[in-house]
């Protein structure tokens, strides 16, 4: 269900939102920027024509209209329970003609929404659909806890910015906040906190509701063998024991992939994940796996021995990925996993979405990636944890994800990509202000066309853009 | 008046602020650290002994009881206002013996308090004093307008530092925020907003009370003649009009130092500064005077000449801020100026502090300076503005302000310094995570022992310290 997006057509009007004086903002150290043709847009539309034709707005309520085609009709709760509804308590009609928002989706329509409506408003025609199909934002609720409504604030922020994926990095070495119905001890040993830092399977449901909402799909990450050291604390034997010599050094490494249980376990905990979430795919991780700990342990060792892989652990992490994708497939999910994966030689099934997020020769492993027939998704240009001085927005900006050597067949095969930050120093203390805007440049690189790449006027449609956020 | 603060000895007792667990701050980069034996004491007093006799705490109400030499007495409002109140909420009092908080003056009770009290604690004895008198941070209100309510969070959170000095730089070139009695047209035309940006004379009479409350002064700046962009907009022939070639190019430069009427204002306007701000000095910026403008003015050129100053222009702004610091003298207010003063010349009164900003060689500026003679506060590694990836906050921590060359009578001239926070990309959505706790580092450097100075012990007792400010 990589996002079924596909074309929307409307015709409304916008305003421009005066966010230099309203809001106080004024960066002194820039030029001063004139105002975008395109007002306040963002993430810029495909094709925009305004005209000088200036329609008053009245007291009439909106509405949405059934067209003569639609499967949905105008009934439907995810229209209705969208933020169409807020649009009637701004009494907003058009005098003539009327607005149209026509979408072949029901997302599509959700995102017609929110162009900005005021008093008056001038003639527009607006054709849009997104670039790109897969439009993500990491957030990792494992190094800090996150409360949900942090998670939920975000989710609005993402649907403002035509974000349509939630990559929820739930567990990782840190804690496990997510609460397992089948293995409850996995939280309850592995949170910060076994009743106040956990993701109840109501409270996951209400996320992925809200976000459903929003038209935005909420993709769990639940990765291993390595980030696993949470895990250990409530499932005893998952993870291997690391030998200072001849004998167990009392840490633990990497999920033990020479046991039975492991499988077993794993079997049980992703059947479980795959019923509470209902996208179409699973991101399995598969990251950073540190050898040292296999290296030190005898049985492993032997393991090793046995099935003829010298001294390669790729081939042991090998093994083990191979024997999980058999087990998620079992499930009827896709999987996505992170490079390391294909780089080290795991066999993969071709509907497999590759996640590059390493360093910055992104564009070779675009090229391989797809080249071996992968479809893609990008992060490595986009870590917005790193923060620096100044507008860092227009880095992630100017990142252009087809710029790798490949051929038109190549180039589809990147379905998107996907903003991340994580969590070393994130909390619900500075999430928000730290990730937005600088995020939203990403949503309109994956949004708009890839011609729009003028940094003076995206400045100025995002200063307003980040007023009406802020607002 | 910098800071009467010389000496308060208390006996109290402390208890540990579990943070790790109950906040979910973890952070998997660093080491795992061990407890300080200090517990969450921050910033570190400068004498702590703990014995492992343990007093519980009953429901009796905090006493302030007079001491015998007391010229404040218990029934001070200053005390009876301040957080100390919040005590008897938890109904605080140690079994036995009774807690004793002695302090000289009423500043040094206040700051005796926060120590951390809870249901059980271990007899122990503090004693403690600030190794510096000026501990400051600067807020700018100017590059983003700042509304009241971050400016007080912010105070509260100084307090919890041990900070005493507010650096209020509440004007720049981008906005005049302040509203003046006597020149209403200067925020009226050069705030963000005439009502809703400003700030009225009963809000700086509030900010200023607030503060008290807390023990912190309010120093405010109107840093003239260079950033003054703003105070053009109200006040007609303040600032110097720039040429192109023979005719005026329609922008302006800094002050016009030449015109008697630019004298005439600065005495109105600072008459009135003197009376609203009843803190003993007044910060006259004096930074960053672009000459260019200047340079293009005949008028100017022609005074240059009739001056004899040649094509020095640092000689017509020592002419300027000369006659400025005299007009101020008559206030009967001492004054603080950015290093640029001294840099170039000026003629100041022995009384005056200077503001170390620039650069890395600050420890030649302070050698400087205080070789001249002058008491000076340091910022120049403090700019707090400038962010980056990963915990700087170390950074901040491990300046040690008297590093220079220089006699013990020099050293003695350094009397703390300032944190700075600019506004170019800060504003009520960002800056109190972004301050906090990055700035506390600053605070245990100016007020605790030159011999504090190890960053895993600090770092054991900052998250726990952070943990309670975000409580």
């Amino acid at each position: 269900m990589i996002a079924t997006l596909k074309f929307t057509t409307l015709l409304l009007a916008v305003v421009v939102c005066r966010a230099t004086q309203d809001y106080g903002y004024k960066d002194v150290e820039e030029p001063t920027l004139g105002d975008s043709q395109y007002g306040s847009l963002w993430p810029l539309p495909q094709k925009v024509q305004m005209s000088t034709v200036a329609f008053k707005l009245s007291g009439v309520s909106f509405q949405i209209v059934d067209a003569k085609e639609s499967s949905s009709g105008a009934s439907c709760s995810l229209l209705q329970n969208s933020s169409f509804c807020c649009l009637s308590t701004d009494e907003l009609s058009v005098d003539s003609p009327v607005a149209v928002l026509k979408a072949p989706k029901v997302w599509g329509a959700l995102r017609g929404r929110g162009h900005g409506f005021y008093k008056s408003i001038n003639r527009t025609e607006i054709q849009d659909f997104p670039r790109f199909t897969h439009r993500g934002l990491l957030l990792d609720s494992s190094r800090h806890f996150l409360p949900i409504k942090v998670i939920l604030a975000n989710l609005e922020a993402m649907a403002w910015n035509k974000f349509n994926v939630f990559h929820w990095h739930i567990v990782d070495d840190p804690s496990f906040p997510y609460m397992s119905r089948t293995f409850p001890q996995l939280s309850q040993q592995g949170a910060y906190h076994p009743y106040t830092h956990v993701y109840t399977p109501s409270d996951v449901k209400m996320i992925i509701e809200f976000a459903r909402l929003r038209g935005i799909r909420v993709v769990s990450e639940f990765d291993t063998p390595g980030h696993t050291q949470s895990w250990g604390k409530g499932q005893k034997d998952l993870l291997t024991p690391c030998y200072s010599g001849a004998s167990p050094s009392g840490s633990f490494g990497p999920v033990n992939p020479i046991l039975n249980t492991t499988y077993d376990f794993m079997a049980m905990f992703f059947k479980e994940v795959s019923t509470v979430f209902p996208d179409a795919y699973i991101h399995l991780g598969g990251d950073e796996v540190d050898f040292s700990c296999w290296k030190s342990n005898p049985d492993i060792q032997k393991f090793m021995a046995q099935q003829g892989f010298g001294t390669d652990y790729s081939k042991l992490e090998s093994f083990y990925i191979q024997r999980l994708l058999d087990i998620v497939t079992t499930t009827n999910k896709g999987y996505m996993i992170w490079q390391e994966v294909i780089d080290n030689g795991v066999k993969l099934k071709s509907n497999t979405v590759v996640h590059v997020w390493m360093g910055n020769k992104f564009e070779e492993e675009l090229q391989k990636v797809t080249e071996a027939g992968f479809t893609t998704i990008l992060s490595a240009p986009w870590y917005l944890d790193y923060i620096s001085y100044g507008q860092d927005w227009q880095k992630y900006y100017k990142v252009e994800p087809l710029s790798f050597n490949g051929t038109d067949a190549q180039k589809k095969l990147v379905v998107g990509g996907e903003a991340c930050l994580w969590g070393e120093y994130v909390d619900a203390t500075n999430l928000t202000p730290r990730l937005w805007p600088r995020a939203s440049a990403v949503g309109e690189r994956l949004w708009s066309d890839k011609d729009v790449k003028d940094t003076n006027d995206a400045y100025s449609r995002l200063i307003q853009h980040r007023c009406r956020m802020v607002q």
